[in-house]
């Protein structure tokens, strides 16, 4: 992609009331655009990355046999008056009357939608398990919206919901999610670490949720040292159920509190085993042969839209992001530095549709602007390697490689920088 | 995929108030569910299609440069009324407070929200010309919801939008979208005719729509003679501005009237080229050598979520849906009728298996369900081809295959089955 095609407004400062450096670092290198208090756009980088996280869950979820769906924004306010979720909600809920004076709302979450599905289509214990998914907008009206896009009101979720015929399976289906989260964030190069959870306003008594250690998080969480280097992916339900890494509402209520360390960090997914709260509420009954069962549901999220602002916290400097590779949405900059020469620009242009035809992702900076600024931009966009072409081209007939993580800097013959590139970014090939 | 992992909860019946063909064939082979007026669930089956639609709609417009972004579902009201649209657009715009008594509102179209990023963004003639989508939920509260998703409250919709520095260039760029809408259709297997229309609420003079004709259409053009078996995508700009092919309102509009022909018909694709309509109304101005411009804008938008409902409409018979090969969930709907017989399950098994090697999308009926009950779920679903593994099997080792479209059936040896299936499907492999 060429900057000339591809939109990135990269602004030199954020508006003052910017406070975090991920909000700041998305504003500045164009990723998203606040609309208006806590709703935002996402501008073409930005939607390449929220983009990269969403395939990346949709082909975890899919291999898993979680049948994906779309489930609409706007909810009847029925259903949450039969789960009596209609007026302990509170003014987070997103209330909307329509041209016919009926009550709508925008859906925070959709446990009641997905229980009346599944009443109407599962009548037998033939049809169980089954997982859903949908990757959607969600509204939540914040008080005070914040920090970008990491609290703000519109925002993408991915939610999932399970039937089992009873608390066995559940707790096998259970499982299954807490591994396919491990597994996706594993794959976005993000390192949670799962901890127990209180459930809250959905009810039931099984959740964990899955957080990002960065010092400004606006969560905390408690860990018993010894848990902390632990391989998660090989957890034992038992073990997943006794895990001692806690929530700070969990914690609370925990007695033996020696031995503890607490992190402040962000809350990227959350799951829940609530077993049959909205299955009596609805009154879904399934068949089998030792009789009528309310099916054992849970509900598996993932915070889609507030995961570029994660990552970004996780992994930047004082000149911008620095994207791990799984979730960059390049993974070359190129940049020309002497874009009036013709010698320069052929071998970029060369360059450039050889990337693209070994499908090494590439942003190509083809403006006329300085080298300050073309350098600046790279840094501050974050892309894992810059190839620089400038006066060691014209002089040696050599270009540079810079790692933007550590801006290590290393010259190659022009002829040799593909293959360069092609081992050192290998594995993602 | 198999049955037991994919949900597609086909129903005998539909509501008696399903008027549409398309309507009660999503509604019974378990594609979509309706959850208050006008507005649906994309159930698994659903889900396929949408994203079928999706994916071809983003491989075309980023071919042709088009960046994709993600503006949000909820809109504040300020915007709208400096475009003077707040009042004027009437009920159907579905209108909320928030809880700080903030009036917002979830977005019919975009016109508005893109005006005001370009000017933020756009500041020189030298960032031009720049075009951008989305594909998003769009709600209007539509006095009268019905057909299911066809005339939906909440839907989905491409909206693509352009700047251009003049009108000369804003012209070219509408002869470019003009045809990429050509190409997507015609990938997609949907034989539109693009008729000229009248660019109503959103203003300008130069807007075209695109058709799919089918008499249960709720539009109607008049199309003169000669026209009709034209071939649209070698019109000059010219040629496309003068088309005689005219919506409904337009023809009102016309003098001569004779040698027209009129028909019934779906409007799946509209697209306008208003000028600076809207960049006058946010004084949007960039500069340029000669002096200062205001943006010469249009806006491309089409109908995703009623595509599949469209393409039903057009492609059905008595027993159910009948898809197009490039818009079809799945290429081959594999029938194992003996689901008890150890020979036939291996077989059945073994041709899965082979296909999704083949990267053949591929439907596995593996439920102990009566043939009967098999056969009509299938010629419902209305996958290409079906694969039937029964008695024949057992007999003379032959499967047979039919074609959905006209159900015309043929015995294989079971060995040359998966070579006969890559014969005819190959142009899709």
């Amino acid at each position: 992609m060429k900057f000339s095609n591809f939109f990135i407004p990269t602004l030199k400062e954020s508006p003052s009331d910017v406070k975090m450096r991920s909000h700041d670092l998305m504003i500045r290198s164009g990723m998203i655009r606040q609309e208006t208090s806590g709703i935002y756009s996402w501008l073409p980088l930005g939607f390449r990355v929220l983009k990269k996280i969403i395939n990346k869950i949709e082909l975890f979820h899919d291999i898993d046999n979680v049948n994906q769906i779309l489930m609409p924004t706007i909810q009847s306010s029925e259903i949450w008056k039969t789960s009596e979720r209609y007026d302990t909600y509170g003014k987070e809920m997103l209330r909307i009357t329509d041209r016919n004076n009926k009550d709508l709302l925008y859906g925070p979450t959709n446990e009641e939608m997905i229980t009346v599905i599944g009443k109407q289509y599962i009548k037998s214990y033939k049809s169980l398990p089954r997982k859903f998914y949908h990757i959607q907008s969600k509204f939540r009206d914040e008080i005070r919206p914040r920090f970008g896009v990491m609290r703000a009101r519109e925002f993408i979720m991915k939610d999932a919901y399970s039937f089992d015929l009873d608390e066995t399976n559940g707790e096998i289906t259970y499982h299954d999610f807490f591994n396919l989260y491990l597994k996706i964030f594993n794959n976005l190069d993000i390192p949670v670490v799962p901890v127990r959870a209180p459930s809250g306003e959905i009810g039931g008594n099984l959740s964990h949720e899955f957080h990002l250690i960065v010092e400004s998080g606006e969560s905390e969480i408690f860990i018993k040292d010894d848990v902390f280097n632990k391989k998660y992916d090989d957890l034992s339900l038992k073990e997943l159920i006794n895990l001692e890494s806690y929530t700070d509402d969990y914690f609370k209520k925990i007695n033996e509190k020696s031995g503890f360390n607490s992190f402040k960090s962000i809350e990227l997914g959350h799951i829940f085993l609530f077993g049959s709260k909205y299955s009596d509420s609805f009154n879904f009954v399934v068949d089998s042969h030792e009789g009528k069962f309310k099916p054992f549901m849970g509900s598996y999220g993932i915070g889609v839209s507030r995961i570029p602002a994660a990552v970004i916290e996780y992994s930047n400097d004082s000149n911008g992001i620095i994207w791990p590779k799984n979730i960059s949405p390049f993974m070359v900059h190129l940049i020309n530095l002497l874009h009036d020469d013709t010698e320069c620009l052929e071998f970029c242009e060369k360059i450039y549709k050889d990337l693209i035809k070994k499908k090494i992702e590439v942003i190509y900076d083809d403006r006329s602007e300085s080298p300050g600024k073309k350098f600046s931009d790279a840094d501050l966009i974050g892309i894992p390697v810059q190839i620089i072409c400038g006066k060691a081209f014209k002089k040696h007939n050599e270009v540079s490689l810079i790692h933007r993580a550590n801006k290590k800097e290393t010259y190659f013959k022009s002829e040799n920088i593909l293959n360069s590139l092609i081992d050192i970014l290998g594995e993602n090939v």
